[in-house]
């Protein structure tokens, strides 16, 4: 069977959530490379598979699919029985918990995350200036939400129980890039916190992904 | 068997979005009113189920869940075989298209949103000045985004197919309250957005919870 593609470059945070979610549930894939520099993702052939002309895209077969977390519930869903169970698939309980810590991520933890990672690592590479306010704001509002993932984390490994699921997954992206940086206190200052991250960052899958976030290197 | 508990107040977006599924899906439940003008969901005993101090909050037996969106997710996925099927569920290429819908609400349409009804319902109720410019420069966000809408409800009366799914449930909250008020434009505006929210409000259990969403009347 041909292999998912997926459009997108590897140093994008929200390429990076879909190939972990893809290497943790043992899927092949291709990468097609989409040239932001030249506004490809802007263009009517891309536009046709995200009308919104954001990286990452999933081809699989005739289903087209965008929006990076929606791409891993699919995979999660889909390759179920396969490699890492990102959905506590089967255990309700356990079920329930990684749809409330996939939310918090996305409701909680990405709002307050995005303004810090694009003032630190996009604004420069544009030529603007970094809007300090808005990072400091930010880094407050991360720290409220990372006290209660330390609470969290305090009863169990990984945000939704003891294993390792789609609510950890996808904040491997930010917080990769974020850890190259002085906010890297964020974390290292809440020793759950700190012990979480470095489960989550040191498995295969995760390593296998970080490798190529680039970005902001010399 | 006892009925869910909702801890919430049906004039409030989440709630609402809670109790749009929870009808959907036929499922009985009962409401536990939470007093917000004395505080009640930042005391510990409503932090012991939300640690963010957020309501809603769904307790269905010794299972505790927050963040409405993962409420509807899970019983959407508990409940997947009575009342309206939300997730396209045993159709893959249906199930695909909803998680995208899902978080296109999620990430695209909310963060635009919510700052609109936030300036427009809550800042006047605390007596505080609403912020035109934010209002005005998210009345240029959601634009775009129902501009891809009206493009993709040429081709299928709801957002992820001809069924109604939980990727327009989620919007319901938002664009009940925003009709409300010349903002409303923003819909009527686009005739396959404004045919799809009519039939969206038209359902009975949308009927049943926007009746309840009292914000803002005289």
């Amino acid at each position: 069977m041909a292999p998912l593609k997926l459009h997108g470059v590897p140093f994008s945070t929200c390429t990076a959530r879909v190939m972990a979610c893809l290497e943790e549930k043992n899927v092949q894939y291709e990468i097609c490379p989409v040239d932001l520099s030249t506004g490809a993702h802007k263009r009517p052939d891309f536009i046709s598979k995200n009308p919104f002309g954001q990286i990452p895209v999933l081809e699989d077969g005739d289903i087209t699919l965008f929006e990076s977390r929606a791409i891993c519930s699919y995979i999660a869903h889909k390759y179920k029985d396969q490699g890492t169970d990102l959905l506590q698939h089967g255990n309700l309980h356990g079920f329930a918990k990684v749809m409330v810590g996939c939310e918090v991520e996305s409701q909680q933890f990405n709002p307050a995350m995005g303004p810090i990672f694009f003032h630190t690592f996009i604004a420069p590479m544009r030529g603007w200036a970094p809007d300090q306010k808005a990072i400091d704001e930010n880094v407050v509002k991360v720290g409220a939400v990372l006290d209660v993932y330390e609470k969290m984390l305090t009863s169990s490994k990984y945000l939704a129980g003891d294993s390792y699921t789609l609510a950890d997954l996808n904040h491997l992206p930010y917080i990769t890039y974020i850890m190259k940086t002085p906010h890297a206190n964020l974390i290292n200052s809440r020793p759950h916190v700190k012990a979480w991250w470095e489960a989550v960052s040191s498995r295969p899958a995760s390593l296998k992904v970080t490798q190529g976030m680039t970005l902001g290197s010399k």
